[in-house]
């Protein structure tokens, strides 16, 4: 029984075949990344980027008129491909002879057992394994949730028909960072709101600094502010903080995290335990507290990222077959981007991390700027950034802000993964000349780690 | 004394402030990579992508109107910041109090001296330790320096006044696909001749007939065909082929590959051993065969390169001051891009060589169309192409052509140059989803190995 048919659709492959499965889900198959999530958001931010780029041509002498953004095609082009996918996911699973598909919200009512639906439409069914994928929604602070004004969240607003002419983000985070890119190319006018000093205020504090700097060009940013009410109408907010002007908008979008779908499925009777902050308890094999229940993806990780569900997937639908050998999720060198201007990614500790820690650490920061492949883009705000370990020469963390950061983290995600030193990463490999892998070679080659062998 | 100021200017840092140096070129600081290669071919290159970029918009719901390309201010901006660049690197030098400058080309006239300049002007230098990196030119075919046309070479076109209406380029090679690209983009009609049946035909096969393709749909590509002679006059030339219609045009490129500037040193009479095609002999540890004399760079190395030329320097630099600990340069794992559209990246063998050498090897080939972020790129062409060792586990070679190859070669390349299994290199570290590297992950996941394990 896969509750979820986001990452936990992913659980079930060939090796199921001689079982019979159950897929429940009261959404579109592919979950959050696939219909409101990583997928729509980089296709959207890849026609970001693409304004921008044209917008900025004149520098490099290349004359371009940016003229109209066909939202409505470019959003057709979008969601005409994901809902066909997610369409055709759900329509796959439908046509195994071994798999049932139960559309509606499931709730435990008891030992592996719930039901689907609501009123006389309610089924019950039962499985002798369970895997719990139900993943999380966005989460809407009572200001908003109260106030009574139409609101946008990620679920909504990249389908709306046309740009806000001005959207104030409630937010700073990851995914208000990447919408505020898309509505901002598409034309609208944006005002960021967020309680902390910087925008995504979890990031390495260098990349916070220079991402609220940059963000603070584009838009209307307004840090160390917190909404306390919505007045207005709809089509005329008046957002009003706590500290500062109040912001007007046409459009409210709230970007303020995401809330876990364990409160929905009623998990205590099923014996499912959860933690504090919502998520469900699984140990290293993604075992719940309640036998032959599984848990993945939002809902229990620690990571809610779509690459730690997808390898959580793979762990337990190991598990499931192999229950008397069952392997372990490793949690190591998770890394992460966030798609916006500029790109960011990041893997390991941040720079107040290791001194929080006290480690005893080296940090080299090299730009982009400073790289040939830097001169061929004209970038002035890019860097990397490292962190090592002064004993063990490890990496401890790595920060990227710039062009292809999403890519460019790659090899260091690797050393943290497989243990390779930072000076051998840099020295050992050949690292292309001039390609923008360089700004990590050159950014690793200046960690001062005591250590001058060739 | 260091013979060309190209990477051979690398070897010297603070670590021979003690020793009086020559530094001996009879061009600008930088060599080819700076004034003539690598680097000025990649700031044109972007502006190609950048100007291919916009004419592309429309599929992506995005107006753009590209207008002209001012060509006199992309090569202003470009070669305005190089030839500084070179003049300082110049200046820096002469700054140095123990340094000498010596601007001439450079002949032996015996054990460790040489001539510099012609003429009067001549100045004998003579060293305890010399380091020849004199590099290589563009070569010319008979045909062409027969003909007494005119004709430009890699050295001269990417400092033209205007780009020409019609370009024809002599060679396939990467050179030839680099600047057929930037003219391309710039505006000029591109006829590209290759004697080889397919572009690129150093590269996979795979990339080679992809390339193929892919050019066919934007320039007039002769393959198969080699110049016979080169009639008309100048800005009317006609290019005589052995096979097919003469090609008309205002300007030729020559882009067939490079002549090692050995055979203008009078190496023998310094006792320097050359290879059958010019490669002055060294060992690994960059020793020629005259003692006290070390060469790197394109007039040495199997490789011509500038990060293989880096790497060789460093070496050479250590050997100069540790003769009795010298260190070996790898040309293990060597990777190389080709900045054309799209872009291309290497590392390791061909499959065409793992057939040849008749190795027991696994193939796998993954379409960005096959990816999430393929999918934002809406790209149709690209791949990336892995090659195994089935008795190993190990990667054999990869092959990348698409948006990013450059930088998404890199992963590739430390698991070949640190012997990481491509299994491992899949499963053990995380991949951003959904970021342009899945395409690599997914096409190592795919590699079949004979090995299920997780």
């Amino acid at each position: 029984m896969i509750v979820g048919a986001g990452s936990g659709n992913a659980v079930v492959d060939e090796r199921f075949s001689h079982l019979d499965v159950a897929v429940i889900d009261e959404g579109p198959f592919g979950g959050t990344c696939l219909n409101r999530g990583c997928i729509p958001s980089k296709m959207l931010v890849h026609v970001a980027d693409l304004i921008d780029t044209i917008r900025d041509a004149g520098r490099f002498g290349v004359e371009a008129r940016p003229g109209r953004v066909d939202w409505p095609a470019v959003r057709e082009r979008v969601f005409g491909r994901l809902d066909q996918e997610a369409a055709e996911g759900e329509q796959g699973r439908r046509s195994s002879a071994n798999v049932d598909v139960f559309k509606g919200r499931a709730r435990f009512t008891g030992d592996r057992t719930l039901t689907v639906g609501t009123g006389a439409d309610t089924v019950t069914v039962r499985g002798e394994q369970v895997v719990v994928a139900v993943g999380s929604r966005p989460a809407v602070p009572p200001p908003v949730r109260d106030g009574g004004l139409p609101y946008e969240t990620s679920d909504t607003v990249m389908r709306l028909d046309r740009p806000p002419r001005h959207l104030a983000v409630l937010g700073g985070g990851y995914i208000a960072a990447e919408l505020a890119h898309v509505f901002h190319a598409a034309g609208s006018r944006i005002t960021v709101i967020e309680q902390e000093d910087t925008l995504l205020p979890a990031q390495d504090e260098t990349v916070a600094a220079a991402c609220t700097a940059i963000a603070s060009e584009r838009y209307d940013v307004r840090t160390g502010a917190a909404l306390t009410r919505v007045e207005g109408e709809p089509g005329r907010l008046r957002l009003v903080l706590d500290d500062g002007p109040a912001v007007e908008a046409d459009t409210l979008l709230v970007a303020v995290g995401r809330t876990l779908n364990s409160d929905r499925i009623d998990a205590g009777r099923a014996g499912i335990d959860l933690h504090d902050d919502g998520r469900i308890v699984v140990d290293a094999f993604q075992r719940t507290s309640a036998a032959g229940v599984f848990a993945l993806g939002d809902v229990s990780t620690p990571f809610p990222l779509k690459h730690v569900a997808n390898r959580e997937a793979h762990v337990v639908a190991h598990n499931l077959l192999h229950p008397d050998a069952p392997i372990r999720t490793s949690h190591e060198a998770v890394p992460a981007a966030v798609f916006t201007h500029p790109q960011i990614a990041q893997v390991g500790r941040t720079e107040q991390q290791c001194r929080q820690e006290g480690l005893d650490y080296a940090v080299s920061v090299r730009r982009f700027a400073d790289t040939a492949y830097g001169w061929a883009l004209e970038d002035t705000t890019g860097f990397c950034k490292v962190l090592a370990d002064r004993r063990t020469g490890l990496l401890l963390g790595a920060h990227i802000l710039g062009p292809q950061a999403a890519s460019l983290i790659q090899p260091l995600v690797i050393a943290m993964s497989l243990d390779i030193k930072a000076l051998d990463l840099a020295r050992s490999p050949l690292w292309i000349h001039p390609a923008p892998t360089e700004v990590v070679s050159n950014a690793l080659r200046d960690l001062d780690l005591g250590d001058r062998k060739p």
